[in-house]
Order: C-alpha cells, then structure tokens, then sequence
C-alpha cells in the first residue's frame, strides 16, 4: 500500500509540470529520441534532460541507449494506476451533475414565486401568464 | 488552452501528495469541518491548513465559514479535468496489454526452438509429443 501511494505521488508530480505532460504526449505517438523530444521545446538540452529524469523516476518512460542516441518510450503502469485513482470520483462527480441538471431543468415558476402552493408535476414548456388587469 | 494548462498543473500537483488524497477521500462522503479532517492524520493543524489552501487553490474543494466553523467540500470539476487528460492515453495502455497478451499467448514451440520452419496453425491445446527411441 506504501508503494502504490508513493508511486502515486511520484506520478501526479510529474504530471503536474506542461512540459513533461507534452514530452508524454510526443511518446504516445511512439519511442523518440532525446533531439526529436528537445525540438518542439524551447528549452536546452539540460532542462529537458531533468523532465526525463523526473518522468524515469515516476516509471512513465523508459530510457535506452541505443549507439550514441538515448531512445525514450512511454510506459503505462502508473498512467493507468492514476486514472484508476481517479476513476473512485466518477461516481461522486456523475451525481454532482445530475443535481446539477435536475436543478436548471425544474420549472422556473418555483424560482419566481417561492411561496406559491406546490402543484402536481406540469411541463416545462414556457405558457404565457395571464395577468390580473 | 493556457488556463486549462493552468489548471491541470495545479490539479496533478495537489494530488502528489498522499495526505491531500485522504483528505479528498474523506471528503468524497460528503462536506466536513476542518477539526473533522485533522483527526484522521497524525499532523498539526497549521499543516492541514496549508494542504487544504492548495487543494483550494487547485480548485480540488471549496470552503466556507459557518459561524466559527470552517466546513470543506469537494469540487469536482478539476478532478473531471485530469481523468479526461488520463483517458487520452486509455487507447495507448490497452493497445500495449494487447500486445502483452498476444505475445504471452503465443504457443511455446516458437519460443523454445526459434529455427523451427513455419508450419500451418495449430490448435493450443498440448498433444504429447513422439520420442525418436
């Protein structure tokens, strides 16, 4: 349990941060190498080489060299583990939108006249009031 | 697209911490005083203070001042937010347990003698093999 919470941790920290969320995003479409990643940055070879670092030490990219190119690629486990997380709030957020809905959708009638007696259920539908002359 | 960066920044950031989980955990049950969260964690009410800025500051929960009682509740949308970003690498994820299953389900033969010709598709179930004597 100590180890999932610390992977955990290590996992949304590293996701907190737009570059390294970018760097995943460039690996999703495949392995690069470390030039191909550095490119679309504009940030030096040394800043994007610590993003690596952190996102190696979360588990979301493996390193290799292979020759004299450094080759990253995604890794799944703890992306997954963190969407899993995530998904225990589904729940709660789906009803937060159901009220949210049932809410705007109740007839505006209540809204305008809290004092008025509650009546059987009527459609939504806007009718025109008439007015006492 | 810049605030949404924002905030899905600050999201992932509040959730690498394994006290702020708990605290969005025990909040999933519904709203709580500030005095109901510190019990469960072994920490002093200053540090609890400050998770509970930056899980307000993210967005995560909203608090309120009841008379003299600071009650907490959970927000859902940020959350929402960063399950999306996690579900753009669902496809990712199950294409690569795809691959792991297929390659774990492939039949052993080819593994343990590689230079074996290729021979048409054979059904998987084991068939006790005839010993030259």
């Amino acid at each position: 349990m100590v180890k999932y919470h610390h992977s955990l941790d290590a996992t949304f920290a590293a996701l907190g941060d737009p570059t390294r969320r970018s760097i995943l995003t460039t690996l999703q479409r495949g392995q690069a190498s470390v030039t191909e990643l550095v490119r679309p940055h504009k940030i030096s070879m040394p800043a994007i080489m610590k993003h690596l670092g952190v996102l190696e030490q979360a588990g979301l990219i493996s390193q290799q060299k292979i020759g004299r190119v450094r080759m990253c690629r995604l890794t799944v486990a703890p992306m997954q583990q963190a969407a899993d997380w995530l998904s225990l709030y589904r729940v709660f957020w789906e009803n937060q939108l159901d009220s949210l809905e049932k809410f705007l959708n109740q007839p505006q009638q209540e809204e305008l006249d809290p004092c008025r007696k509650p009546s059987p259920r009527q459609p939504s539908s806007h009718k025109p009031r008439h007015r006492h002359s």
